[in-house]
Order: structure tokens, then C-alpha cells, then sequence
């Protein structure tokens, strides 16, 4: 089935280095089993960190080698530096992604380094990636691009000459990621505007936060503007730990029954993400998670968006129609 | 200051009707009271129904003239019938609003009527109205417009029918309603656009309910295609009680942040807000509140809508710009 909009899952990896239990491993595969029935094309599985700056990932490299024998699955993994880069693709990812905020003082607490020592990781990285393995994809995601709760606002100006920096250097999507839920909704079309204007089809997904609840409308305005890569968490479960105050991503169920009702395809099949839900809920007890759809219920008589309606505008590479 | 949108707080109405507990009269006052000075210029205070039916709403009457007391403050109130029109006329409301269902199996649970008897009904009021008091407004409801939890798919040429012959029979603003919080933004443009297009400007509020998490992002939608009134809930406080599986009203407070993070005036100021949410709390204690903006805060470094900008499209009467 032709995709009208990619769900790109990132529990495994955002929400559970997130909180404070670590799911077994056998659990987590668990998990992706599920969600990757359920119809989901792509899953970020986990980060490529020390163990002991993030337990909860210390098997990552088991976690992809697991999801790498789903097929159809885009497998992708965070790496915060080249020497992750390295493991990730040694363990043969399809994609890597490196986050690189657009404030300097959420970057230094996140990674160590300024916005302009990550594009020049990134451009290492996406020379290790051309040398070792050229079909790999290098994704970004600029944190905090809609404001950060330790600088305050970000200037869009510099969103946009950061997104250029990162074009300039390789990457091959520069996504926007509202890490802290400050982002409305009109601000969320300009920007995503402004960044398509100045890099075109190297522009990605939509990473939403649902901190003041504004979660969903912010992707409805960047699925205005054109925006068709859309990071969300099964359950919300998730935050950045070193954003204080962020909390709560895009819950994936109610994003996908948003986007299947309005008849856009994601092909995901919601019985079945309800199910992944309850997989989810037994690897992590006791641990909140979020989300509408999976409380109340599909509506009377709901039909999600078919499969008889004429092919989408769905293209997978780049990951921008 | 000039408005761009109209934020109609529903909650003294919607809300105090959907809870078990009976908020005492002064709480009312008091409640009503934060609202008005967080700057809130309609208020649905209370339903004109008998007692012995919601015991909640026996205080109708001296919530209304209390109200009418807060200069510039449009009081108001529900009414089901030509009956109540009459006490809530007697007491002088600024605005009835009758609810008139588009599902017939909901419309006769709700209020005991077929659609077409609730059309005859509010030709009724408006000739009541014109009689006694042709300074008021009657507006109505469609409930049920986007859906039904008894009936399932409500078509939407039953509501773009039913607005018509609601304009015909003399309503000065027919809104529509997401009772059952089944609505997804495409069908909110798509039926407020076909509604606009058959009754112009009297096509009026957008009542939007959280069940799936879609409500900021309906509301957003009906924002896009000129809807400029919008009913919420602090503390998403309501539901149907006669409407199986509905639950929860848009928030005022995210409902509000979402408009001024954005730009439009909402003439609401966000502290005060929260200080009402407080009365209410107080109000009703023990009640479940929603709401990620209090919980969250405003953002760091955040600017509501100045009233430094030019003034807005908004107009008071008719509600449609």
C-alpha cells in the first residue's frame, strides 16, 4: 500500500532513555515486533551512547541486529558523535540520525558541544557513512527550534542558517524538532517555510512535543505546509532529559488515528498499534503513558483511510516529497 | 483591545452540568467572576432547565443576574425550549443557545425532539424574541454535526440541511458542535466551509470536544477556514451526560495559549486564567481538571498577543467576521 505520510517511531528510543527503568531487552524486541506489525515503516530503535551515561540503551547494538530482520523496516538509530556513527553503521543501520540544537545552551548540555561542532561531526560522519556505507542514510533533527526553556526564545534566523550549515555538510534530511513544546502552530508553518525555502527536499520530519497539548495541531500545521515525516512515541512516553520542564511526545496512536481519519495513509493498522500499546505497557510497569485514542475508543462506524483511494504523494528517498 | 477570536467559556454551563457534585451558588459567583477578569467576553453561565432534571442548574437564574451585573461581559445561558427561553429572556440574557441535535437518535435523547421539532422549536424562541426582548441573539448548536455515538456517521448533507433550515426559521448564528468528539480537522474545514457556504454569516462557533486529542487541532482547522468563535471548557470540564463515550471539552487554558502563541488576540490573559482554574478547582473539589498548560507553565521568555498589532478582523455581531 502506497503511504500518504511516513510515522516515524521513536518510543523505543526517545521514550525509553526517557524514564527512569531500563526494558529488558527481550521486551524491547518485543515491542518492535508489535509496533512494526502494527504497520510502522520506520522505528528509531535506540542511541548509540555509553552504557553508562544512558543504561537503557546499553543493548542497542542487539535491539537494530533484531529489527534489521524485520522486512520493510527502516531501522534507524540515534548517534550523538562519529564514534557512534562507526558502531551504528558496523551494525549495518539504515539510518542514523544526530541531534543538533539550535541553541547553544541546550547543545552543550545535551552533547557536550556547540551547534557549530555538531555540523562539523555531522560532516564526519557523513564522510565515514560515504566510505563505509554510502546507503545509509545521515537524517538531523534541529532540537529546540522552536524556542528552548534554558536560552528562551531561538531565533528563526538561525534555525534556518543552521538547517543551510547541515544541507552544506551532507546530511540528507534536516528535520525540526520542538524538544521543549514551545512551538504554536503558526510558527510551525513559517519555519517549516522558510527552512523548505532555503533547502528544498532535504527538508525532514516534524518532531512535536505535546507539553501544552499542543501536539497534534503543530502537526497538522507542518502536514499543511508539506511536512510528510512525522516522529511520534507510542504512549508519549519520552522528553529530553536534559530540556528541564520538556516533557511528553507526539502519542503515535493519536497522531495515526488524526491522520487515518482525516483519510491520509500511514499504514498503520490501529487495532493493532493498540495492541503494540499494551506490549509496551508490560516491558515498562507502572510507567504512565498517554494518549486519547487508545482510552476512548475508535469512533462508531470509523473507517480509516483506504486503501482504494488513488496513490498518495508519498515518496520514500528523500524522505520530502 | 480589539479581538481576533472569541473564546466562549462554556464550563459554568457544559461543565458544571457533566458532574456528579453541585458547585454551591457562590462558588458560581466566584468562578464566574475569575473568568470575567481573566478577561473572558462570553460566558455560558447555566441552562434553563427544571431542577428536578440537573439539580446542578436549579441556581440558573441568580447566576444570570449576577453576571449581568460584570460590565461587558455576553451572558449566556442554554435553553432547551420555548419554556426556558421564556425565564431566560425574563431575566434578561444577552444570548440563548439551543442545542439541535443532527443525529435524530442523540437529538431525542438529549432533548426529547426530533431535528425538525427542534427547528419548529427555535422559531419559536425567535419569534419569543422578537416579541419581548429583540435586543437578544439566538443561536444555536448542531450537535452531534461530526458525528454520532448512538447513530454512528452523521452525513453532513443532514447538516448543512438542518444549519439552513435553522437560518430560515430566524437563528442568528448556527454553530457546530463535536459532541462526541469524533471530528478530524478535514471534515471540520470541509463542513464549515459547505455550512458557510450555505448560510453565510451566521454560520458560528466551533465546539470542539478532546476525546481523541484532536481538539486544538479541529479547532486550528476551523481557525484556517474563518471560523472566528470557539467554545472551550477551563479545565476541559463537560461532556454529554446523554451522549455515551463523550468526554471532555477543549481546555480554555491550552485553547488560549494555542491563539496567543500564535499571534491572536483572545483579549484573555493567560495568569489570570490559571487563577480561575483555581476558583473552579476550589469550586468543585475532588473533580478531575485537564489542561497541559497550567502544568506546564507558560514558556520561557513568552509574549502574548500585544495589542501593539494592528486590529484584527474580528466583529462582535454578527459572530462571523
Amino acid at each position: 500500500m502506497d503511504l500518504d505520510v511516513l510515522i516515524s517511531e521513536v518510543g523505543p528510543r526517545d521514550g525509553l532513555q526517557s524514564v527512569e527503568a531500563t526494558m529488558p531487552t527481550a521486551r524491547k524486541l518485543a515491542w518492535i515486533d508489535a509496533l512494526a506489525a502494527a504497520g510502522l515503516r520506520e522505528i528509531e530503535v535506540g542511541s548509540y551512547v555509553p552504557a553508562k551515561r544512558l543504561p537503557q540503551m546499553a543493548d542497542v547494538s542487539q535491539v537494530v541486529r533484531h529489527a534489521l530482520g524485520k522486512p520493510g523496516l527502516e531501522v534507524m538509530a540515534l548517534v550523538p558523535n562519529r564514534r557512534g556513527a562507526e558502531a551504528a553503521l558496523a551494525d549495518g543501520v539504515h539510518a542514523l540520525t544526530l541531534p543538533v540544537s539550535a541553541s547553544a545552551a541546550h547543545s552543550l548540555a545535551n552533547v557536550r558541544k556547540t551547534p557549530g561542532q555538531m555540523v562539523a561531526e555531522v560532516r564526519e560522519v557523513v564522510a565515514l557513512r560515504n566510505e563505509r556505507a554510502p546507503r545509509a542514510r545521515v537524517e538531523t533533527g534541529i532540537s529546540t527550534a522552536f524556542g528552548c526553556t534554558l536560552q528562551g526564545a531561538v531565533p528563526e534566523d538561525d534555525v534556518v542558517r543552521l538547517a543551510a550549515a547541515l544541507a552544506e555538510a551532507g546530511a540528507d534530511s534536516i528535520g525540526l524538532s520542538d524538544t521543549t513544546g514551545m512551538a504554536n502552530p503558526a510558527q510551525v508553518r513559517r519555519l517549516f517555510e522558510r527552512v523548505r525555502a532555503e533547502i528544498g527536499q532535504r527538508t525532514g520530519a516534524a518532531h512535536m512535543h505535546n507539553t501544552r497539548g499542543l501536539g497534534l495541531a503543530n502537526c497538522l500545521a507542518a502536514w499543511d505546509v508539506g511536512v510528510r515525516t512525522f516522529d511520534s512515541s507510542q504512549g508519549g512516553l519520552g522528553g529530553c532529559p536534559y530540556a528541564p520542564g520538556a516533557s511528553g511526545n507526539v502519542v503515535t496512536e493519536d497522531l495515526v488515528f488524526m491522520f487515518e481519519a482525516m483519510g491520509v495513509r500511514t499504514g498503520v493498522d490501529l487495532e493493532r498499534l493498540f495492541a503494540a500499546r499494551a506490549v509496551l505497557q508490560a516491558g515498562l510497569p507502572g510507567e504512565p503513558v498517554y494518549g486519547m485514542t487508545p482510552e476512548a475508543g475508535l469512533p462508531k462506524g470509523f473507517v480509516a483511510a483506504g486503501g482504494d483511494r488513488p496513490a498518495g504523494a508519498f515518496a520514500r528517498a528523500p524522505r520530502q516529497p
